[in-house]
């Protein structure tokens, strides 16, 4: 096989398949992957820690050892929620400086076992919430990648390294892969496990995935699924899609609700079958459903913070954590209650359509990077439990990139991404970053 | 106030009325719990890990300084897969020997917030699962007190400490309630907040609470879901009891059953209105089903501890890890689907009875601390996600306790205390401890 790019573009799926084969060896591939950090990393900050050496030391034990699985000699990039054993996991919070787990995380340890080197940890959002790092986005360093998943989303987009783990609580995947012009991919709720990731709100926190080739995720699917490895593949019938512009159209900015008609055109001229999809009313309180379950949550789940270090929370999780306090339990069980109610309702409205289409965020990444966007229209889908995929699909007024967003049924991941495959191949959608 | 027992039999409520009112000091407390410890810890191996000293310190805080909040100055035991700041936290392996979190459980440090003292440490089964540790039954030290939180039920019953923190992926709360001749208590599914607990199986794991008295666990209760703290009170209308034997009434022994029927009985002649509640034929895939998701989440969430330490895992945990490994990701997901359904079954059957009375365990407490017991009887109800007690209900014929379970739809826990509390104030079922 002969090597076509510079090794630092390679895709996850194409460096295990070079790696393999003997083409290539984990420590060249790594050393393309560092050198194109240490080229951009002053711009994009987007690692919270990175120790070249011991990212190496991984490789060199990969190519010196039998293939250990399916991502034998891969470097991927860890958000910093999610528990390492042997670098730091700061949460991106002052309070955990320099801490070191005594364990990797569930997902972490299934791709170690797998063969993957695990390259540094991408920086995150303070507690995976709303209080944004350094990171800049690659497209445009004066605008955020979005959050809270900031690192992993810049990270990939600027081909320092070719997957990265996220999560996502309201829209802290999908986001930073729409606003950096990448693949965000969110699998149904409890796919992968949770074991090691530090929650904000366990009733959302999904682990997801961050990439620029889709054949990527599937092969990061089937290593967290303990599943074979198999390509996504078209569907065998007619696509039946429904254009969901949800409850929160009025938010969409004109580039995204562009990109949205685009992607319906070029699929009902590809061949879908095309109908619209309107949620039902109470579908309409799901933000502020999900506002409160995070609220809650999170004041729960911080609890030992906000009693022992209270000043090194920042304002906007202050906020949070006091919304929370100041929720009723019967407002929280509400809530609950009220989520389960539409989640069993979309399932029996999922049997007309196959994916749904809808806008992937508000428009543009913002400018700036103290805010990192408007988590609406993630959130929804989060709240949801729905698997949900982020698609590069053109560029906004300011040469941004612009998104839509393809949502399954729940347990419907491999059919979602075949859906997204069909979408790329077939209607042209870009799917990966211009 | 005068106090009209041993210190150490303190209620956890009744406790910190007396702290309150001034009566009672937590030092005082503190000591009497510990000279309880001292006399009978080498019989009982409850604690992994305690320090008096420490104890002692934090009740001296208490009294030194202004009310903290609903358990000011009382102490609590905690099962040691929560994570406390000051004490170890080894989840009954080796692997974590001394190892010391950088942080409290949600739990913990919501207890520790209202004013509660940790006293230490309780004895669980390698991370909550069947592999015991060295704990024997306060009634008879020759026999298991059940598991996987083993220390947490003999503590309580041995008035130790008047309540402690446990977890239940199966059985591991209720069936040592139920054992050691205490209350259980687990809330419906993700009431009380995880952030902090080393995952068995996430989609199971659940906090409760064992304690001697209903009203302690009301207390508690009310500091974890941050609202106001209200005793358990008599339902307003007739209570209307389905009895359910389960598809597992072959493995209740005679003691199990007898128990059940004398607490229907009693129950009738109190005035509730009393049926039989049959579970329909998918329901008796439920232990089945229950392990399927025990195995796979148990193989993913210790992927780390599979990799670097599997030497250090028990024989029973690794056929688990192995059984889950071998288990492929669609059988997964069609158990969690099976559960989802029998959950929305149950909530609709539900409309006919408040509550389900049902046997708490097979029957009484084994000959042997090798064996934690069978989970069935309990693991049903947590697989379904509903809120369940384990009430003392007499003796077996070996002067064991044995135990009556009454169980209430998903999030209807405070209905299910006030039921038990009827079921102990009006029908006369022990509630507690002889």
């Amino acid at each position: 096989m002969s090597i076509d790019k510079p090794l630092h573009q390679l895709g996850l799926a194409e460096a295990a398949r070079l790696i393999a084969s003997g083409a290539l060896t984990s420590e060249a591939l790594v050393t393309a992957c560092l050198g194109r950090i240490e080229a951009r990393e002053a711009v994009l900050q987007a690692w919270s820690s990175i120790d070249p050496e011991h990212a190496l030391a991984q490789a060199r034990a990969c190519d010196a050892g039998p293939p250990r699985g399916l991502l034998h000699g891969v470097p991927i990039g860890v958000k910093d929620v999610l528990d390492t054993f042997d670098m730091p996991t700061e949460m991106g919070s002052s309070i955990y400086k320099g801490l070191r787990p005594a364990w990797d995380a569930s997902c972490v340890a299934m791709a170690r076992a797998a063969g993957a080197v695990i390259l540094g940890k991408t920086v995150t959002c303070e507690f995976a919430g709303m209080a944004p790092g350094a990171t800049t986005n690659p497209h445009d360093a004066s605008r955020t990648p979005g959050g809270s998943s900031s690192g992993s989303g810049a990270a990939v987009a600027d081909f320092m390294v070719p997957l990265a783990f996220g999560t996502q609580t309201g829209g802290s995947v999908l986001r930073p892969a729409s606003f950096c012009g990448v693949i965000g991919f969110k699998p149904t709720f409890g796919t992968y496990n949770r074991a090691g990731v530090k929650f904000a709100a366990e009733s959302l926190d999904t682990i997801g995935l961050i990439a620029r080739e889709l054949d990527d995720l599937a092969l990061m699917n089937a290593v967290l699924t303990n599943s074979a490895a198999i390509a996504p593949a078209f569907p065998q019938t007619r696509l039946r899609i429904g254009v969901c512009q949800t409850y929160l159209w009025h938010k969409a900015e004109p580039a995204s609700r562009a990109a949205l008609e685009r992607s319906v055109s070029a699929a009902r001229d590809a061949g879908a079958h095309v109908e619209e999809f309107v949620l039902p009313p109470p579908f309409s309180q799901l933000t502020e459903t999900r506002e409160i379950l995070n609220n809650v949550e999170r004041a729960r789940s911080l609890a030992h913070e906000w009693t022992h270090h209270r000043s090194q929370i920042s304002p906007a999780l202050t906020r949070s954590v006091e919304l929370g306090l100041a929720t009723s339990d019967d407002q929280y069980r509400a809530a609950l209650r009220l989520a389960e109610w539409c989640r069993l309702e979309l399932d029996t409205m999922f049997n007309s359509v196959d994916v749904l289409l809808a806008p992937s965020a508000n428009g543009e990444a913002p400018e700036g990077i103290a805010y990192a966007g408007d988590p609406s229209f993630q959130g929804l889908w989060t709240l949801l439990h729905v698997p949900t995929i982020s698609l590069p699909a053109g560029k906004g007024p300011h040469g941004m990139p612009v998104g839509v967003q393809m949502i399954a049924p729940r347990y419907g991941d491999r059919k979602l991404l075949d859906a997204a495959h069909w979408l790329i191949a077939r209607a042209g959608v870009h799917g990966q970053m211009e």
